[in-house]
């Protein structure tokens, strides 16, 4: 567990460090850093924004130079979308997610300001680029969108995964699915359902398929039951 | 290439339809479905939102009931965060968009109403949940966020990736390495860094180490031939 800091190089709106915020905090990034804010910090737009994540705007720290940002980081990745004349590995932010899991050291995701992105000479200072792989077409990837995949990437490796509170209800064992289909079969035999005779195999052949795909639990098990009974009984009526 | 369809059931606000419709543009999704938006369509606060995706909103259409919107789609997904009474599969996002890439059918991704997210019942139309996991202590994705990370996780089985144009210098042979390192240590000696003798080899090992991880390329390796060598020159001046 150690968790990349996320550094804002010359945001312009405080609107968008607060939503940068809040995409952070939805995935357990806690660390921000501002590089620079155009519009000073702090910046009363970013708290309305930020939806309730204050405590990552309380603790952001502020820094004049992204050199002086990262002085404590080992792995320094600029998020950057286009090109740059900087020849450095370009990974996917599912890779550098995992490069950070991998690495002992402080790891940083570097975000540019909203219309310009990165410097070179900011890109200059990271070890590797990420480009997010987006639509050739149309790539209009906000701050707070980058900012959110990134963290959405890292909480992979970390333990949020939220599964069902209730475990889902197991399929039925054989013996039960086997006396539903039985079920079935009795009912049919005598509604006189397999018709003509010679076909009775295949046709019950198909219908165990489909009963055996459901997938069904020991109380769906019991609601066909009922279901079938029931619609026997609607027969019986009837007649 | 089977994009899945993106449905919002009684959308709110004009503007998170228009977010919507950019996420889903980033990351190649076209396909945008409605169902009883709150304030009717089209509606004009869409279209600045989105940025300039605005084919998705001019192709957007509009149903009355979930039920009505997927009537053509064979696996359909509700996304919500909250347990519901409905017992279903619950997958996250990169299992379902495995699960649409394996799949032959129409897929669809349906996203509840900004503030009360989706009903039991349209829960029940669904085969599967989606639920991103998240922060349990601080779970505040919005509608454009969910659509995102929805369509990036699909779009990984997408040719959209996009690697550097230009490819990355590869690193240098190793005989180019070999030469540079054998001009570090001959310039070396003439200053008297092997230092004391007998540690020559250890010393000269981790050079070595130090230089080959760099990955350094031809051009690269021949800058550094020309700064040994200038260093060189400075220390003979001086002496």
């Amino acid at each position: 567990m150690n968790p990349p800091l996320i550094i804002l190089v010359r945001p312009q709106l405080g609107e968008n460090i607060g939503k940068a915020a809040r995409a952070m905090l939805n995935f357990g990034l806690t660390e921000l850093r501002l590089v620079a804010p155009r519009d000073g910090w702090p910046n009363p737009d970013a708290g309305p924004a930020a939806s309730g994540a204050d405590i990552v705007l309380a603790n952001a720290q502020v820094f004049d130079s992204l050199a002086d940002a990262v002085t404590d980081c080992t792995h320094i990745y600029a998020t950057t979308v286009r090109k740059r004349g900087v020849s450095k590995p370009v990974l996917t932010p599912e890779a550098a997610a995992k490069a950070v899991h991998a690495s002992a050291g402080r790891s940083a995701f570097v975000f540019g300001p909203e219309r310009s992105g990165l410097e070179t000479d900011d890109v200059a200072v990271a070890h590797n680029i990420i480009t997010v792989p987006i639509n050739p077409e149309f790539g209009s990837l906000n701050l707070a969108q980058a900012v959110i995949l990134l963290a959405y990437e890292w909480s992979k490796g970390q333990a949020l995964a939220s599964p069902p509170d209730v475990p889902l209800a197991p399929p039925a064992p054989h013996e039960e699915m086997e006396e539903l289909i039985q079920h079935f079969v009795r009912d049919l035999d005598e509604a006189g359902y397999f018709f003509p005779a010679d076909r009775r195999a295949s046709t019950l052949r198909t219908l165990r398929t489909t009963l055996t795909k459901t997938g069904w639990s020991h109380n769906d098990v019991r609601m066909m039951h009922g279901i079938v009974t029931m619609l026997g009984r609607k027969r019986r009526d009837r007649t």
